[in-house]
């Protein structure tokens, strides 16, 4: 078994707010985040599949599906996007790091054909990134 | 004459629009960029200045007061803001790297005792910076 | 299950010496490090820690709450020290990578609430680096 | 237990071609890296080890060794060679990112003295890389 | 007056090889570059241009067209090629860094619309670039 | 004209302190740097030659030539060493990032045969560097 990560960018804005809070309780609890104006980020995504290397042709992926696929089912929807406001998972979860890489799970599992998802990762900025393995081991 | 670079990171979120152009010119122009909603990014500010070398202290500028300065001039203002709803400069220009660098030049002209502003260099990612040298000589 | 990384950076100075060894047996097992002036690195650390994310906040851990704690317990104790000299667990054991791994691991240990200590990195440059996983697995 | 990793780089060229295949049939799997005159990377190699740390040293392995290994055993055989003409392995593999890191691995298995093994990473460039943790577990 | 920079990537195989020289001269000048099976890299090409800031977008140059020159201009010719064998430029000159960078600059001088090319750097790798401004100053 | 430019990296011990001051004064100026027990960093040193491309060669300055330059001329004296104890030039200035590009450019001089010596560029950390010239121009 191998595992083969091909990495993808995003730059969407966000914003960290919950309608049920005061507007203290969001400043206290998510800072500078909780601004509705929105900012944003260079998201910087690591997707990682694990199988068997193929005899033949040397991969455990076709690296160009590969690519099209984190294209069409993440890229495409969330980049040059504000999260909050034009991608249905982030209306009813909050768009942090460790939702993101949640949410792309979702969308990746079961789409990359040979492969199986072993790890999402998701970088907000260099200093901070999240993983996700699926929901039973981590 | 020595050159002292320092860099600085701000999360912001912008777009690209013009109000007196319709929805397909703007769409035609900027592409993704026109997308009201905004998106954002980790932009990179890399402040250079110029001066002699203190004989005693070995230092150009001040290290502590130069943070201080892009802190207070520049990051307390962009750093987790819309650039197009919240910061005065951007309601009159489009904030393009371009255009970001030459308003933190104006931000900080004037405020760094000791040295001469030389460049300002904005990375809105990796891979597309923009160097200001001022208005005379780039 | 997911796992939450965030980096944080010390610049401290070290040397590699074993007092009951004689200075060419130090030489030849340490190298240039053996140099009792001691030399320096620039050191990443990268701080993981696994959780549930809380359904409500969208956090496995306060990120600001995670930043200060390893301000307190590692940052404001390594940086801008002389790790033999300056830092008491490295009085009795060698600042090797490895060694300084597991030293902060022991200075986090139980004081991250909400989530678990998952993994300790160390970088002292680019090209090596050390993970500590705790005692019992790896 | 503690991981130690160490970086490496080599420059290589390469192709991907099946001889049993027409020129259409691997143009169709392999794209551009089809090409026989071959085209080129800067390889990124890391290689983790896992052991004990030795409570004298402060060490999981000599760090010199290991460097001297990585030398011998990968670097001067893979860098500035054309992977698929002068190196015996890719004579019967296709060198793809997860071939080459498979073929480093049974290089480096059971050449380093007093650490085991424990994981080959290859980047082929910054945004592709393959790992591999030898035959049982991944 | 404002600078942009823009980068781009290719992997290319090359070797260093004059014919007019022994074996022996080629390897005692080109060391390891000189063997003639190719090795490659991963290069790095940064563009920069110069001109006014348009007052209405906010724009040097357009920057999709700027991508698509690069692309087709340079990307196209030289990504996944043998330099020596397959770009006509490295049939009559080495294909040093050096050289790279003076032949990407001939390729593009005179074929970008608004604003004037200004430097082409090049990097081999992470620690080895030249700059090429053009004939007349550097 | 080229310009080529080369990295090679130094891990050194350094400390802020001018004997004539108080502590306070030390302190007040320097910050945690006045610390004299020492701290360190991993510093990234960029130098650059200018020159004719040799037409043959297409090299500007053999590399091989120019490493072995910076090994003997800086690395060997630098890499591993406390600068403020061991290296004779930061017994009569302090050894901020300014002044360590000054004394490399000292150093460097006229010891490159063929190319110019262009500029020296020294990385304290990836957010702070400086830039020399040499005395006439920057």
């Amino acid at each position: 078994m191998i595992l083969l990560t091909r990495k993808a960018e995003f730059s969407s804005a966000h914003y960290y707010w919950i309608d049920s809070w005061s507007q203290e309780e969001n400043e206290r609890v998510f800072g500078k985040c909780a601004n509705r104006n929105g900012h944003g980020h260079n998201y910087t995504l690591e997707v990682t599949v694990s199988g068997e290397v193929d005899p033949v042709s040397g991969f455990v992926v076709d690296l160009k599906e590969l690519k099209e696929i984190l294209e069409r089912e993440v890229v495409s929807v969330y980049d040059h996007r504000h999260l909050n406001l034009e991608v249905p998972e982030f209306k009813v979860m909050i768009p942090t790091t460790e939702n993101i890489a949640v949410a792309i799970w979702r969308r990746l599992e079961g789409k990359i054909p040979q492969a199986k998802l072993y790890r999402v990762r998701v970088y907000e900025m260099a200093d901070l990134f999240a993983d996700y393995y699926g929901e039973i081991d981590g």
